[in-house]
């Protein structure tokens, strides 16, 4: 189920990066949910970014095929589509036999044998504005439901001219009750862990406390219950416990307190100078990058963190 | 589906610690395979410890009952069982109203009503047996095809008298061909990253360079494609990169470099000390620990990794 | 998924008619349901017949491993065994390289290449006791939502000696409410059929009027709504349509009158006279049956229909 | 899963009668498949039927966007969209509350609470459009194996002035090879089922012999192996068995003889004539139908029919 996220709240998507349109359907919507637009071109403008935040400048129009009525959601699957307007791919027309370092080109040759090379075709960050557009559905949902679900760059590496950086987001997930998720395999923070790994670039995930956990002692670590004498000292602790190194995920299931996890993300692949390329014979050739591409795409990709977390949260309450 | 992991070669697990039998079925595993009787002592063995390594000390046996016929697999269900000799549980009876600060007892609490308090009913660790027989059976059909699964205890924690120490797992997987994986939803290191976190105590996970990566500039992290000659002065690159920042995965899919990831686990939270638990009507009590707790779980978790990373594998390839 | 039913409430059975035992596990039962043993044993007893029904004498004792305590569901995966007490399979020694003929012997083969030949292996009839088990966990289920589901052998081919007979039985869903199902391919009248075409031997599924409909006239074949005064000369007509046609269900979804259909069996396909099998080298050589064959199964298979049914309802409103 | 039918070779389909447009997605077909734009045409048109077939006129225009470069499939999503054309619906607006005999209103409303009633919304037999391009597709798939999927109108009810009839079709598969199927509840007859029953109007179905095999005694259903001289008489029957009253799968995998189905359609349940509607306040209220209504739906049914049979296959061999 590669193009599908979810078993319950479901959101797949389709695309390429140059190819007619890219959009999605989400499937497992309950009916009668107020779609919020101004929220959903809020979404889209947050991952757009601002004036020179990326090359493309064409506006991500988004046309809803289904599954609304008059405002309201059917509990039929809501099918969205953003048409690509920027039809000229001639900038890539040299890339049609060579393997950029970093891309997915050379995976996707190995996986499909037949690929569309033209802008990353279908592995194109492009194809985040689809999931952008599920998460918005998924966050009117959650805000029916009192759940809010906020990100925000946390740690960024150090700006170079003609190099690209990455950095770390945080999401904290708030109002959500105790009691979500599931044991074993299905365990919450296993599915925000496959969300946020499935975003490009991603290379880290941690919950709570997270990988300094691992040199903590156990005293050190365990989260222990509030007293009330405690609480009072401590309004903004969700009055469960006194810390939350477990990122309020326990056995898989939320105790209440916020799901707080971090996503690192490596710099972007695609750097503004003569770049080695393998060819698919196997020889390297020099390629020099004239085509669109972000020296650092942390601030756009907040959103869709936040995206993924809603969709994920979305699956187990829908 | 949180008891099955896979979605073609599937293991659903069962069972409490303390009921009669905690054990799994294995479907969709290829027909013809030799069964391996010897792994599967050895790796339920690495489990279990030396001597000393738990304080649980009843042998692990494995019966299975289905899917196999002269030694050979069916193609059909492969039914195991492992039955929990040792009856005793009036150690728990104290627990039966408690939450344990760090574990799953509230949560489990909340999300189900009723529950097994006894030894951490469903959320033991001893589940993870169940998932050491599957691994054990994917490794079997994956080492027919030259992959090989390999973790290690990286770092530990300090050990500190009456407390508790977690670590970092690390686990490579070669062998393999490039054109692993999907991408989107489905990417190789999503569901790496989902089997990891579903290991009881693991709170972090990282592919290739991880964390690290997202304070590297672009032109640090990039792996380049390696010259012919490179490749001489570095034969053990597996010929494709010259780094493996990313850890063996582009866009979801292998690329034939050596799979490489990192698990984080937290310290037991269960400490030889008294402590104090919340009960059902919000008031807080000590209780002290009697039962059996190991003061560091990482090295018998090593063998729980390589079983999620093979059945990982397993749904991909088998 | 083909050893599982379900994606809500899911039974996955496992076993083969001569290995060490036949079984399954029940998961996505909520918590805290009672289980009616008398209920289980009884629809075990029902499966088996009575006396002179099946030349298999061992008694069905069904061990529940998991999943229950204290005589309540957990949540968690509730895994059954029934061992296989007759271990003497050398009555089909002979049939170790023989098709037998309406069997499937052959597709088996060619779909797996190695197969266990004892007694049918997977395909035998015997893996239907796990059914039955799932099917009763189930109904104790959705009778406390008042549903109730009944079967009845509605027609049974003329017996013949040294022959056998198939026939048509009928089941009836009563008690749900209106509401139940889904559109499109997840229609309520699709699992159904679904379910049914999966017993063995099951050859032809329909609804309500069935097969007669395609020879009405629309003004015969369409389900008129109630008058009141129609309502007081109809009164078990459960209130909503003149007729029931359709069998309950419009557009997939339950209307809340009586879900009525019927599923079609073929007669057994051992019968007790030689029998000319096909070898594994295409040659044609004769069998003499000597072992345990009903020559009716039918009144045996209404509970597997009720079980299927309740397995079908119960992933729809578990 | 409601919107989607497969596991491996899925669809997904989406679209209300009277909103934007109906389509969708087509996830796992292979990569580097010719698309044949002449058979995408010809199969609607056959749904679409010859003139006054339906008294709808709009041409169905499929325009595919995603997953197709220069004229091969990517192994990427391939979604598709047909816009609705006639926007006029206010035909419709005296159905806003009410119920028509026979149809969804009533189940949807139940189901949804909120419902589109212009046309019949989701529940329009406008959905098998999409249907028709998705079994296209996996009959392009299909053809490059030699599987072949043909179906006919085997009988029809008989017509009436101002009345409707429904019939039954028969589907014949050829050219596949022995071994495609799985046991117990993945049998390829039972997704043959769910498949047939999940078409609107579907109201029974039947594999080979059929409900007629439920009358048969065993000596009599049974199909026999060929003889080698049998096969010289016999030459059209596939050289396996001498008849074919299983239809071709034995438990629930395919022997290599034609896969033969029927499936019973009731007849259409708008007549042109007025009709006692059921409004939401539990009134019944007279309506005279004035949209577009066919008085036989069985010869435009037949392409859906193909349609999901390749849809089926496409999802056990693609």
């Amino acid at each position: 189920m590669s193009n599908t996220f979810g078993t319950r709240f479901k959101l797949t998507t389709y695309g390429e990066s140059h190819g007619l349109a890219i959009g999605g359907v989400v499937d497992g919507c309950p009916a009668g949910l107020v779609i919020d637009n101004d929220l959903l071109v809020d979404e889209m403008s947050r991952r757009h970014g601002g004036p020179g935040a990326t090359t493309r400048q064409e506006p991500d129009n988004v046309v809803i095929l289904s599954g609304i009525y008059q405002g309201r959601t059917l509990g039929t699957p809501i099918a969205f589509e953003i048409r690509n307007q920027e039809a000229d791919s001639s900038d890539y027309d040299e890339l049609r036999d060579l393997f950029r370092p970093g891309h997915a080109d050379y995976t996707y040759a190995m996986r499909y044998s037949y690929r569309d090379h033209r802008g990353g075709g279908r592995a194109s960050g492009r194809e985040t504005a689809a999931r952008v557009v599920g998460g918005a559905i998924a966050k009117m949902l959650l805000r029916e439901k009192g759940i809010n679900i906020e990100a925000k760059v946390l740690s960024l590496g150090v700006d170079a001219e003609h190099d690209s950086t990455g950095g770390i987001i945080e999401c904290t997930i708030t109002g959500h009750p105790a009691g979500i998720g599931n044991p074993i395999f299905g365990k919450l923070n296993a599915q925000l862990a496959a969300a946020m790994m499935s975003i490009p670039s991603a290379i880290g995930f941690e919950m709570g406390a997270g990988f300094a956990a691992a040199m903590m002692k156990g005293s050190e670590y365990r989260d222990e219950w509030c007293h009330t004498e405690t609480l009072i000292d401590n309004p903004t602790n969700n009055h469960l416990t006194m810390t939350n190194h477990c990122g309020g995920i326990q056995g898989g299931i939320s105790n209440g307190m916020p799901i707080v996890f971090r996503t690192a993300f490596h710099p972007v692949v695609t750097i503004d100078r003569p770049t080695e390329c393998l060819d698919s014979k196997g020889n390297i050739r020099t390629w020099n990058p004239r085509g669109r591409h972000d020296r650092c795409h942390l601030h756009r990709t907040v959103v869709v963190v936040e995206a993924m977390a809603a969709l994920t949260i979305a699956d187990f309450v829908g």
